[in-house]
């Protein structure tokens, strides 16, 4: 996936690029977004120090767990906001774009769920 | 959980502390590991970026997601090292341990699984 | 949770309930998913028998993969359903009730996740 | 996975089948375990009345994570017995065995995992 070209994805939103570019779902949250990330950033560099410095092998794993579950929690944030805007407004426009929108926010669960 | 007490519990270690220290099972594997916890760092700083930059939110989820699973092939291949070593050292040894290392290894298994 | 008051979790849909009632997201499928449902009770009497068999665990845990899987699978079809339809309906009619179907979808999701 | 060929998944075991078909880990547990899994068989005959009668996907969707997480807590209980005994049991015989069942427990719970 190349990240700067992610709206490439979305072509059917070409005319409102610009709009919808300033209204996606996690928009309003990106303060809230970036700290939560930059705690899970700490926790993997916790690891590295945990790995450095010989700690109990359980002990490592418990702090993976809480990293697997923050990363998920941010997910699902992300995940609710997207359904919130983008697949609310989807909807709202109606024509076929539900439907894709509808299909890859379940391919993106999907893909939540299988890791 | 306090990382640097971590010796702590397993006390019944208590006289082979220095030793066990030495030969935790995933020692032997320290810089593949560190490696691997340094290339889900940086997938961490780019989901920040791509927060940042406002990619669309499934192509984060979709990071996320390969985030996650980064994680949990860590957590497996620590837990295979544990198996291995720690847990099948106490089973040589006899006694009463082998009993609190599996009931410990399978509980870290569930919080894996839970998360 | 009570099944047979299932519908008594949805206060706002009262007026229309029947109506609702008979186009729940996964009606049209209700067939597929009652022949998948059937194939995952088979493969639950086929875990019962290994264990009574005394079939190598591993074989049985492998067994147990394969069920929770095809539970996630069928999940995740209700889901999608529930989206196209309930969520995306709830947007169309405007009002505070995406706000709810939203936030009830997310909740189901976070549990589906956290098993 | 031929179930009732199970046996031939553990060729190095030939020699004293008989014997640790007897001693398989989860043996002595095997009526809860048979009650645990006639209880989730019936909770998936639930789930196809509840899809039969048009309950509301939300509800079958809290009943599909209830199954997932018996079908899981069974997975676990299983792992536990299988540690404690034949992957303990390999150890304490020495020898090349043991890194087998490692990792062929370490591959089931990477399968359990990944659903």
């Amino acid at each position: 996936m190349t990240t700067t070209e992610a709206g490439a994805t979305a072509p059917s939103d070409d005319s409102t690029q610009n709009v919808t570019h300033a209204t996606h779902g996690y928009h309003k949250q990106k303060d809230e977004h970036l700290k939560r990330l930059r705690r899970i950033e700490g926790q993997i560099r916790g690891l590295q120090r945990m790995v450095d410095e010989d700690v109990y092998c359980i002990d490592i794993l418990t702090q993976v767990s809480a990293s697997t579950k923050a990363l998920q929690s941010f997910a699902l944030q992300l995940l609710e906001e997207h359904l919130r805007h983008c697949v609310a407004d989807a909807a709202v426009r109606g024509g076929d774009e539900i439907d894709a929108k509808v299909d890859e926010a379940t391919k993106a669960i999907a893909r939540l769920l299988r890791t």
